[in-house]
């Protein structure tokens, strides 16, 4: 269950320069502050240069520039959170499925699956679905008919894809997902809301993952469409026929409503909203629980919401917010008042 | 998979006007803009007409005063959204169950179960549960003892009823969604806390929809009731003894504290919070990620929260909105003030 | 299904003092207002006191203090609601799982499963996995390598635990929740997001509970921790290497960002985000939809949000809050101006 790597194997594997011993052995990643003296550290964040010089680590990933800070053996590579990165998947305790179709598992007959799959117990695959090479379905998964999960996909246990939802390469989806559920579509006639049928299915690009308990609804008409390398967080909702670009992130808690379409490179922080049809351009940053109740068409980062107060002093706050309307214009007024009995050269004396 | 249907018979169907040919073949449905020569769209919103003259749809359902906009063919009906809510099922891909009971599936001794039913692998349906004529329950679902579902109820795979829920007829459930799950009871002695018992149930009107990984708690002493006609999206949470009246509505992400009354014909829009033990009357509409904290008594729209700014504005105005009780009483020493040195006559002057 | 028991047993195992008959017999709990002549109820809240007298129940749990105020027959008691708290058990109708393993689980060979558990259909127990005595385990659970949970433990149909998830004892999970889940962890390098291997595990305290679709995930180096008596409820997002102290309880939809650390004896209302990397200290109360942008270091009660306005004069407080900066600049300038006219004593004048 624990990986034991030389150092030497690591620096080969990274392309790093060795300063230390090439036989030393690895067991395992920790924090500056928490390896023992057979584990490797990293130094990403120069916050936490400060614990270096005291590290148990057996080794620290670090750039050229820290590389003296550290008595023990180095390293030294250009990004250290990327090496960190790559090198975290040596030392993963998840164990590897085996290869093979558990027998429990319920699969069509015309459902296509590569003789190199993993796919787990009681799981079930319907009608015409297609599973590439190199794929993991987890343990009490369902895969609906006319689904594709391109090669090297892994699923956790318990994931459910409906019907008609296709995934790109190398996509990773999390324990109690759900991929192509029936959006909220309605009409409401006289009062009464009568369901529209969700005839669209969802796209999902390569390199993607899908968090824990996360929901990505089909498209209404059209596709829903999830883009490369898109990272989706946990308890995440996004509705029907949103359009998501390549390379965006999200954390958990976000929500995204029906039609909306988010550019590439963005981030949205945890528990944002956005409400639907609108449009966020690429490059664009929005901090934790903001609310977006309309498009944005400029790169930056974007913030609502009030900063935390005590409650006795919030309580304050909000009573006074509610009045605001009112004050705004009562300050309007004392500014005409004292504009009418001082001369208007005082105004600029202010700046 | 796609349904094909002559134009004819659609307009049978919807008792529409057609104005065209009865033998035209339909295959889809599409929005006016994504429409090929195959598929038929429709005209709602008036905001959508511009792109009328232009669609390539083989038909438009539309209202008789949008007609002449359209040189293909129309279905002229009285309401386009609700004949196009009632078509869309025609041509929904979705795979329908066969009739049966899957032979994996474990059902207790004495549960009623319909002989027309549907029951997917890996269902389990413990004692004395009733599954009526006509109700699909897909793949990995856990029927509890003495639940009800009542005739032609759809079940997606992987829903969890506990016991004693009892549903309606009609009633649709998204995949993950968790009905009569144990409320958060517990009475807290000397700062330790002890769980109480949820010995209620949860009871569910006709042609309700329950969204992808909701949960309903079940009720801790009498039942948690959703009305009829209530439609819940996914990611919502709804705590034990909430009351939902008949036919109100609510986009994802709303979470409802424990013993809240929701009235008849509201809408919640996505990220809605409400506090436990209030009362929201009838036909009430709250905008989004609104935060609810006192009873609502008159019909209207309600909101919280703040706008979108960049962050740099934002970071200034949460700012200053934390010091607004101070602005506030300088603005009234400051309007003392002026009241002191000038005419009062002056102070109608503004307006 | 329903239990009856007499009311000197009642009293006898809270510790009672009875006024009334031994022999009468008690089937159920209910409110004061809504109690049957067979069903048990009580009064903790002082607001409830006006339904006393006029309560139909067969007997309440009250204190002293009140027993004059029912005249039917009373069970006095220090503390009633958590005397309720006590004996709502006896009264759920929750199944109790038979003792042993459904036939059509998958476990591991080398899987350590006490002889006093219960395992419910379809559920899969991986390597290594250790089940203490008195366990239930629900119908398409996912246990999986090297998890432990400990003696009586109960987790509900459908919860899946990743490998390494260390439950102490008397832990409760409700359906849909995933302990374990892998984290959002992922290194940017060129605009491209590069996954960190989530290496640590999950560590749960005794007398835990976690509520339905609530996601836990797994540390990214060392374990994340949840303390001893902690309540977490429904559809709650718990990230990467949170710590929590014990006997701290959050409402649904709460967020907490990975790394941060909270307290014993804290509480969470619903729908509070707090970003990663920060401290609450013990004792502190965070009101419902509260944002924690930073930590906390007093004990007592946070807040932050806009309180909750008809659509119409939102829309006047959200627009005039986005120029509170320039308002307040306006209200300094005003006052400087009122300064330069009005003698100094007035500004005492007020205050």
């Amino acid at each position: 269950m624990t990986a034991t790597i030389k150092l030497g194997k690591l620096a080969e594997f990274l392309g790093a320069t060795l300063c230390g011993s090439k036989e030393k052995e690895i067991t395992g990643l920790a924090t500056l502050q928490e390896a023992g003296p057979a584990q490797l550290s990293f130094l990403a964040n120069p916050q936490y240069r400060k614990y270096l010089v005291g590290s148990q680590a057996a080794a620290v990933l670090l750039k050229a520039v820290d590389a003296d800070g550290f008595a023990g053996a180095t390293l030294v590579v250009a990004d250290p959170y990327l090496a960190y990165a790559r090198v975290s998947h040596l030392f993963d305790p998840k164990p590897k499925a085996a290869r093979g179709i558990h027998p429990s598992a319920v699969i069509a007959d015309d459902a296509q699956v590569d003789l190199t799959v993993s796919i787990g117990a009681f799981t079930v695959i319907e009608s015409s679905a297609r599973i590439s090479a190199g794929v993991t379905v987890g343990a009490h998964c369902f895969i609906g008919a006319r689904c594709e999960i391109g090669v090297d996909g892994w699923l956790a246990p318990r994931v459910t894809l409906y019907h008609d939802v296709r995934i790109g390469e190398r996509v990773v989806i999390q324990s109690g997902a759900v991929i192509g559920g029936e959006g909220f579509g309605f009409a409401n006639y006289k009062g009464i809301w009568h369901k529209i049928a969700q005839v669209g299915g969802v796209l999902i690009g390569d390199d993607v993952e899908i968090g824990v308990n996360t929901a990505v609804d089909r498209g209404a008409l059209a596709d829903t469409v999830i883009g490369n390398g898109v990272k989706i967080d946990n308890q995440i909702q996004i509705a029907h026929n949103v359009q998501i670009g390549d390379h965006t992130a999200m954390a958990a808690c976000v929500g995204i409503s029906g039609s909306t379409r988010i550019g590439k490179h963005c981030m949205l922080a945890g528990g944002v909203g956005l409400v639907g049809h609108i449009d966020i351009c690429d490059n664009v940053f929005i901090t934790g629980m903001t609310m977006v109740t309309h498009s944005i068409t400029e790169p930056g980062t974007y913030s609502s919401g009030t900063a935390m107060q005590t409650a006795a002093e919030w309580r304050k706050s909000a009573a006074r917010l509610r009045k605001i309307d009112s004050m705004a214009r009562r300050l309007r007024q004392v500014e005409k008042r004292v504009e009418d009995v001082t001369p208007s050269g005082n105004a600029s004396s202010e700046g």
